[in-house]
């Protein structure tokens, strides 16, 4: 029998969480894993993600759809993101997301901007997005749990994956605008050395979102996202504060 | 409002059960979903793949892990295989199926026959396939739900996804010797014209499986695979039908 290291979860900290952060914020889509409400099974499907300005992940479906109907019987939910590359798939950082998932209620404040975020991010979601049957559910996290790759596995709360800053509901209010505005810079834009740029290639980025905590960054399908080191906390000084981002982040 | 056309579950049709089972198989990892046995959620995480001789999907995991101790504890789970390529995640073809996990038996017939196949599938297992805490297990297909695409729903049973044929047995018992045989028509392997090829470039694919049902190819980590039209139904006229398909694959 061949032996083996004592298999442990590491000690939390900030760098973990940054890549837990960004690892969920980046996600096109994910693994949802409910309750099956007639037998009981866990049932494990793919699914589109957005998030919220919280950083809370949020997804779109369809009632007729059986991952729809069981977190209307059950909240209880849980969201794998972070898709593997060339090589071994157990060497690329995963993360499950334990979640409480709760329906955004249509044409409420939350909706509209929720819709208006997963808009920009996935764009021909606009072919469905407003059928009667699709809802937005923000997939509230409880914990999570972070492989970084093997003998890298940590332990995170809800409070590690949520936005806490006096400037979210602020910036969420003029995030079109501002968008509208840092997306004007694009010579800096055409310019990004940014995680997932394609290489030997010159494709603008364009900005997709904003929050108090960072930058998501969409180039055709391929989403990137800068993590801010510290949440934005006040809305004044926010768009210069994303400008400089956007210059240090140019090659030239 | 937007319109809808009415979703409907389409007839299972041999088409679907053809791309279902070619899903399954060539699977390299997947998102199982257990039971957490201790909070009761929906748990979803990366598993590594492989199949059975009659092609049930197998997995191999340590008791550390969650997922682990989430089916020795209750064995309903499900499986997501399928992973899309570039483009709208959602138009890719996925399937959930619903499995009974059955932790096979260390050292027993089953264990060295999966633990071979998974082997010549996942070469570098091999540095933990022999730990004392990592099982294999058959996750034995109870039922399933195709999504082939947009408006391409199906829904399949657990003899979909079974091999019935009275050549199971015989056929793996000579699986290694079989494959060996046939690996070594390199000039027909290094011109195969399979799914998944790297357009370009004169890579030998070889052979990492045989079923009654079709023959499993890799090409470095990219797995491809022949599903038969009928299972083979004798060991003595296999090989020759094997040789057969592979020349009828070949590009010249």
């Amino acid at each position: 029998m061949a032996e083996k290291p004592k298999s442990v979860i590491r000690q939390t900290d900030d760098e973990a969480r940054r890549q837990a952060r960004i690892l969920l914020r980046v996600a096109r889509f994910g693994a949802l894993a409910v309750l099956d409400p007639e037998t009981g099974f866990p049932s494990c499907s793919r699914v589109l993600l957005g998030t919220d300005v919280d950083g809370v992940p949020v997804m779109l479906g369809s009632s007729l759809a059986l991952h729809v109907r069981a977190i209307l019987a059950d909240q209880r939910s849980s969201l794998l993101v972070g898709e593997p590359g060339r090589g071994d798939p157990l060497a690329w950082p995963r993360m499950t997301v334990y979640t409480r998932a709760e329906q955004v209620v249509r044409e409420s404040e939350s909706w509209t901007r929720i819709r208006a975020r997963f808009l920009r991010r996935h764009p021909k979601s606009a072919l469905y997005v407003d059928f009667q049957d699709f809802s937005f559910f923000r997939l509230v996290p409880t914990s999570a749990s972070l492989n970084g790759g093997f003998g890298k596995a940590f332990h995170l709360v809800d409070e590690d994956l949520v936005i806490k800053s006096r400037a979210v509901d602020a910036i969420s209010r003029d995030e079109e605008s501002l968008i509208e505005r840092l997306n004007a810079y694009s010579d800096i834009l055409s310019d990004l050395r940014l995680k997932g740029s394609v290489t030997g290639k010159s494709v603008a980025w364009k900005i997709v979102g904003l929050d108090a905590s960072g930058i998501d960054f969409a180039q055709k399908e391929q989403l990137s996202r800068i993590e801010l080191v510290q949440p934005v906390e006040d809305r004044e000084g926010a768009e210069q504060l994303y400008l400089n981002v956007l210059k240090s982040l140019a090659r030239n």
